[in-house]
């Protein structure tokens, strides 16, 4: 089975499908746009793209892509810890470093770290974290260092010399894996965080409160919501389109029930499935 | 008068500061962090950040500092159509381009253009739009282009050659204005678009219909959401905090109750302003 994911090789992506998908051919694209475009036209059966949190693409366009492409379902959601290591050629062995390279926002993500053990060395933006790693794997100058994912240090073979340097311990990614079959995704080795179902609305029309009855329709049936999300439609500003998390287990009465009550108020209802969220190893 | 700006010079951030601060003293900043401490700092007075759909940047971290650092308000926000523009040394009269260099999301935001009249070129994804126009102007080969801003353009001194080429019309970034004072911005050379306030609400227990509930303060006065966005607290998973835009002028009766009210409920409140939406030039 084939298997698009957000790349490039080692992008924090690819660690979250090697883990969701080991034994299946992942494809690497260049943005999420293409992850989709290869859904959509059968090149792959499924897709791994970031939902939530990346610092590898623009995560809205996830929801705009849901939003633009009906057909495209998801199938499973997946939380990953954000974990930075500080890695160096294998032969710098006086592990002296002149230069660090990494995404802006990895630098960023690990600035207490840096800035208490390496303040005056310099730092240089690089397109990705991967990109970084391989840089260094390749070049003849030995004192540069990449701050990247455990992935990319294995791929490479880089030297980690400091790990988990990132600043906050509990902040993570999300992913999700997308196709057109809907077909709910499992896997008994990794474990499970919950159940959820996914929906995209769209309001009949931009008047007070419209945001309140849609939500009134999950509060009388005690659904709870964990995630909601406005994007602005690209028909103009004002127009919008939510993304909803519903907590739970899919009941086949109660969750009709409630997208039956969402249809007869005339918001537009697209169910993306009901999955399970899981946590993997950064 | 200071302002700090999410950098590097040329950024699409860089571009909406000088919209908005045409006379003042601007500063770039390495990422979102860096223009929050310095704010709370006081090295400057304000700073420019993205808040939605910025290839600069993870914008969620925008939410998240501001939920952080409850000393920092919003005076403006400000809203900027996408446009990306094909560039080229000024000495590459024969205009033959080689390879084309540009942030991966620039370059996925031009594919059509680029796949269309650009197929067979070489693409190298760059760290910023504006570092490899930077790039393109200072390489001895002439062959190289960047997609980048006009303002980026007209800094590193390149010819654009194809304007516009990004591939939906109505795609946006919107940037917040944030300080430590709370003082609505104003600027009579730019149009507004509307009014609105922000708020950070906190809910008192994950509760089934706890949203609901807090919704209801504003559906009964009336009063419009323009956007809502959960992020999860870094306490742990489940737990959330939402941002919420209420549609319109301030009113220190409506408004102020509808505060009390979600006070009354254990809501946690941090109340970012009442202020202006301007739209930018691209």
């Amino acid at each position: 089975m084939k298997i698009a994911f957000l790349g490039p090789q080692a992008s924090f992506t690819q660690l979250a499908a090697t883990q969701l998908f080991p034994n299946e051919e992942l494809i690497p694209q260049a943005n999420i746009l293409d992850c989709f475009t290869a859904v959509e036209n059968g090149e792959v059966e499924k897709a791994v793209v970031p939902l939530e949190n990346s610092i590898e693409g623009t995560v809205s366009m996830t929801l705009d892509y849901l939003y633009k492409t009906p057909s495209i379902k998801i199938e499973a959601e997946a939380v990953m810890p954000i974990a930075h290591h500080l890695m160096i050629h294998p032969d710098n062995f006086s592990e002296n470093i002149e230069k660090i390279y990494s995404h802006p926002q990895a630098l960023a993500q690990s600035f207490h770290f840096l800035d208490s053990h390496y303040k005056s060395i310099q730092k240089q933006d690089f397109s990705s974290t991967a990109a970084a790693a391989k840089y260094i794997s390749e070049n003849l100058d030995r004192t540069l260092a990449a701050v990247a994912n455990q992935f990319a240090a294995h791929l490479y073979g880089l030297k980690i010399i400091n790990h988990n340097i990132q600043d906050f311990e509990q902040n993570h990614t999300r992913f999700i894996v997308i196709s057109k079959i809907q077909n709910p995704y499992n896997n008994n080795k990794l474990e499970v965080l919950g159940e959820k179902s996914g929906l995209l609305i769209t309001l009949p029309e931009d008047h007070a409160g419209g945001l309140h009855q849609v939500l009134s329709v999950f509060a009388w049936r005690k659904m709870n919501l964990s995630k909601i999300e406005s994007r602005t439609l690209k028909t103009g500003l004002g127009n919008y389109f939510f993304f909803i998390n519903v907590v739970g287990k899919w009941d086949s009465v109660l969750h009709e029930n409630a997208i039956e009550e969402l249809k007869s108020i005339n918001a537009g209802i697209d169910f993306l499935g009901s999955y399970k969220e899981f946590l993997l190893q950064s």
